[in-house]
């Protein structure tokens, strides 16, 4: 009764997709189905006729990247991955948005094989994929050699209205057209609706003009004529100087009788009768849910089953037999490991000079990239300021990609989301510097880095009032504990020259999640080891810096704030009163100690604790208790120099001395 | 020798202009003196030919608004302001930079008349005089009556490449396209220099394209030839359907012998040597510092002087005698007041019944709306689920601004920051709304509406893991204790609809800073009051919502957990132990408090205490102490239905249950 011999196979993958689509958000009851049947036509010709990719090892280095920046079509893509024969079977799809399963309400790419990234908070998947594309070029130049392309791939995105609305999307192609990112090929599925209605509610750009203003290629297509995106796409590889973007115009709920073209095809499932209505407008079997018709599979399996991997493996083994220690780096890069030896060469510091821990902080980067080929350093416009660019590293440029620092102008928000693209993308170890102030403008993509634990380093310079002059819209205040709150994110505020090597070194180790070194303006002088405790002792979060001998109560300091601790401590000795001082660079790796070895640094029975931090006070009662003493911040700062800041903000030794002496009085 | 008499009324202006940066920037040891040095003649031309404005009342509400957003060329700023007769007298410029002068680094409305927005974190100035313009057209479509144009004046910015490489800008352009705000006219100063370096390091950009494809009106200018920049202004004020860029071709550090066009005389000083060669080259004295010739006033005084003050008020008289009602409300909103009795239409919930905070919250935004004519929400494209759409209230349009609603699109920093910009403005109520997880994306702009004390309402719902099945990515964990660490931001998490309805009324009742209302998702029971304290104990920011004899211990809830605080009390009543339950919904408030009443909320002597809240955990200490419980998350969340997610994640009554007696064994 229902024929689907009919259907070509391109149309028969493209329904199933589209029910597939429908049936799972019904049976969630919560999701997006329109985009999904309005993307199924793109994203077959696209898997089916151009993706280089291995359901086998979703992890292959040379795959073809696909980017689902539009998350909340997630359906889509896990369609697409079953249908491809990646590890996630119907049931699957049958429990999506489901406790337990791997089919969440936006792709997690930790959650789900195949995912690149995860996606769903809007302009995030662009930014990645630029990250990703430039990681991609970076590693050509860098590896390829005459008749060994080992990378050659393309990174191919879905953007949604939304993703081209939000500013970080227009950093990332900004910066994409810049740099000549000709691989980068996008579609941006203009389908004229959003949650609220028509896109003309709020939008009225003409995209393809603003792509050409970035120096795009840029293209136009029927979303539902399957011979015109082959073509389209070709032309886009083709392309070789520019990024590709190509406007599709699709229908949202493509198929279903009364809700294509709608907002309500959006953000909520069709309802059963329409999904009804739909299946039989589609001819499919209107009753049957989760049905993959035989053949539906045939489509996109083969090519996915052709094995790229295997003879690009044979090339890999000639290229390493040829060059057997570019081989071997590119190997090392891609575990995430880093050359043996990469620390060995870290810089000392005289005690007692004075040294701004960035600029401490730009010595060890010229140390590390001295050993680490493949550490990518960058800086949103300030790299005089916040000291990441190695003294021979050249920038990459649109024709040149042989150099080791990126210019990524001043886009922040570009600059996060593109280092964590980078890691994603492998062979690559980013990082990239502003002002701590600016990290506002790239917490969406340190969230989801620290979400997908990507080693990325964030290096946050003028951490606060300290900073002086440029005033309170450049000093922080919240910053340290808007950071501190975001799970596994490392933060790092060294105090010297000798904690800021440690911070480094702690920083490159971690696989697991991004690390943010926070780093003065001012100078601070570089404390003698010899008088106190070992800067290895970093790794531990937290340590007694300075001790006496039954102390009557602790100083804990971080950062810059450390010296003033130290100089309460010599005070209060004066006074014959007796503390030992803490340094505590990282709350989140103190707190990842043992109980025993938190309670040797802060013993509980001395309770006389004072913290002493040049920002908010948020969250410091952990350590000294409700009844401890902040000597913090409770207001924005002001533009003067640094040293009368401190002191008409109370952020003083002599603060500190009086906040001990009152609790132990 | 210095025969400063060949200069025209307009060089000597200029060239005042340029030497005070000068030599304020060399005097304060930092600062950023080339660009004012190339903006001088833009800006002599349009505060000598154009602007109306009033340095004797720097609020006369009709003034033409000036925004540097470049706001790192603050010494122009203050400069203009000096020389028009604004109440900065030449002592302050010697103390730019410096602690109490009202010089500060990068301009701030709060410390310096004439001011209108604090800028320097780049895009936001941009995104603030967006709002400013769509106030001033909203209320000229709501006030103005034919022959009674009582507003109707300009927005003039100047933007940096700085600006426009920022995603806000493009959210906040393209915006201002939408909404055809012709009467927003932007100087980008296109002077090709980066603090890197030339902008051809991070940039290629078409910028007259970009804006063209957010259908503005474009022009060029040679930024040194005053005729042209006049008559371009003067294209652009013709021109009512589109705001206007005009790309000025100026040369940073104009005059300087070896820095100008160089990134040298962009972030530092250029150094007494090269500002005596300077001062040389302009025909200037060369040892003279801070020097105003006779005569430099005389080009920027007459015209600020001309009083356009009078005559607009002598209009407004007349429309206050035809249209009394109007011009009352006019100056009530002009006060920041609200109309008397606006709250005594809110709604009452019945006890028991499940209803989302967000839904409580729509019920109220429709009885305010009925109430304060020029309360203006909106939302970015998420209307039916924040809700903040009232249900008369139509949307504004480009060609009809006689609505109360505002489609921001997918664009939540622009939304943030022109909501400040008509804060600033003044006459109009902002509130707009988003999901939490999103505040992330629009932090700056928080940031700096809390630092400038502007009462914005930001209504962020699907607070925490109990929206359910989007799953983590759109999960906030982090987001309250981030928001919270924000000085001068209030945010209020209400515990039900009647909560809801204190936040609310807290909210609009604030003058001195923005409110952040925090709103669940999912359905809650409206609490039983008859049974429990008083909801107006919401604007203590915690009360005793249930009480016992003699408490074993406290449980603090704040939100949807108040109902688990609840269920684990009579939990733990079946166990005979008395525990009181405090509602918490805003640290701010209850932090304001005076000691005797915190201490009558949560007694020193009862140290058993437990917090329970679906977010992260940093700085709950400060309520519960180091040695409390907190029933919190230190993990992302999952997608899955809600319920779910509270169990597997623990944030239960059985947990608070099981942490209390963990307290009190």
């Amino acid at each position: 009764m229902y024929d689907l011999s009919r259907y070509s196979p391109h149309d028969l993958t493209a329904n199933t997709i589209r029910t597939l689509a429908m049936d799972a958000v019904q049976a969630a009851e919560s999701g997006h189905p329109g985009t999904p049947m309005g993307l199924a036509d793109l994203a077959v010709v696209l898997w089916g006729q151009f993706l280089r990719h291995n359901p086998a090892d979703p992890k292959w280095p040379n795959r073809d990247r696909f980017i689902l920046s539009a998350g909340h079509a997630s359906m889509l893509l896990y369609s697409l991955l079953h249908l491809s024969g990646y590890d996630l079977p119907l049931e699957e799809l049958k429990t999506f948005r489901q406790w337990g399963s791997h089919t969440p309400g936006h792709p997690e790419n930790y959650e789900t094989p195949g995912v690149e990234t995860t996606t769903g908070p809007l302009g995030q998947g662009i930014g990645n994929a630029v990250g990703m594309t430039i990681a991609e070029r970076w590693l050509a130049a860098q590896y390829n050699r005459p008749n060994y392309e080992i990378i050659d791939h393309h990174t191919y995105v879905i953007v949604s209205d939304g993703d081209l609305m939000e500013g970080i999307s227009h950093e990332a192609c900004s910066l994409a057209g810049h740099l000549s990112l000709g691989k980068l090929i996008v579609f941006y599925d203009d389908n004229k609706i959003t949650i609220d209605g028509p896109t003309d509610l709020a939008w009225s750009d003409d995209v393809p003009a603003r792509f050409h203003a970035y120096k795009w290629h840029v293209q136009q297509v029927d979303g539902h004529d399957p011979r015109a995106i082959a073509d389209v796409i070709e032309a886009a590889r083709a392309e070789t100087l520019r990024p590709s973007l190509i406007a599709v115009h699709t229908h949202i709920g493509y198929g279903s009788p009364h809700k294509q073209d709608t907002n309500s095809a959006h953000g909520e499932p069709l309802g059963e009768e329409e999904i009804r209505l739909t299946k039989e407008n589609l001819g499919w079997p209107p009753e049957a849910k989760f049905y993959v018709p035989e053949g539906a599979c045939d489509y996109l399996r083969p090519r996915a089953a052709r094995d790229w991997q295997r003879s690009w493996q044979a090339l890999f083994d000639a290229y390493a037999a040829d060059y057997p220690e570019l081989a071997q780096q590119f190997l090392v890069a891609q575990r995430g490991d880093l050359p043996q030896g990469w620390d060995e060469n870290l810089p000392a510091f005289e005690a007692g000079k004075q040294l701004a821990t960035r600029a401490s902080s730009g010595k060890v980067v010229e140390a590390l990239a001295a050993r680490i080929p493949w550490l990518l350093g960058g800086s949103a416009d300030l790299t005089g300021s916040v000291k990441t660019q190695a003294g021979d590293a050249t920038h990459l440029t649109g024709s040149d990609f042989s150099g080791r620092y990126i210019h990524y102008g001043i886009r922040e928000h570009a600059m996060a989301a593109a280092m964590s693209g980078m890691a994603l993308h492998g062979g690559v170890r980013p990082f990239g510097g502003t002002f701590l102030i600016f990290s506002d403008y790239m917490r969406p993509s340190i969230r989801l880095a620290a979400m997908m634990g990507l080693p990325v380093i964030y290096v946050f310079t003028h951490d606060s009032i300290g900073l002086g002059e440029d005033g309170p819209t450049h000093q922080p205040v919240e910053h340290l504990a808007s950071l501190r709150a975001i799970v596994n994110l490392t933060t790092l505020r060294p105090a010297d020259a000798t904690e800021t090597v440690e911070a480094w070194r702690l920083a490159l180790d971690r696989k697991d999640g991004p690390t943010a070194l926070i780093l003065t303006r001012q100078g601070l002088p570089t404390l003698d080891r010899e008088q106190l405790a070992a800067p290895e002792n970093v790794a531990r979060g937290a340590y007694v810096l300075s001790d006496v001998e039954q102390p009557a109560a602790i100083l804990i300091g971080t950062g810059s704030e450390v010296h003033i601790a130290l100089a309460a401590q010599q005070m209060l000795q004066k006074e014959q009163i007796a503390v030992r001082v803490v340094s505590m660079p990282s709350w989140e790796l103190f707190d990842a100690q043992p109980a025993g070895y938190r309670d040797s640094v802060l013993p509980p029975d001395i309770s006389a604790r004072v913290a002493v931090e040049a920002a908010g006070k948020l969250g410091w009662e952990r350590y000294v208790g409700m009844n401890g003493a902040i000597v913090g911040l409770e207001r924005y700062g002001a533009s003067a120099p640094y040293q009368e800041i401190y002191e008409h903000l109370g952020i003083t030794a002599k603060a500190v001395v009086q906040a001990a002496k009152e609790l132990l009085s």
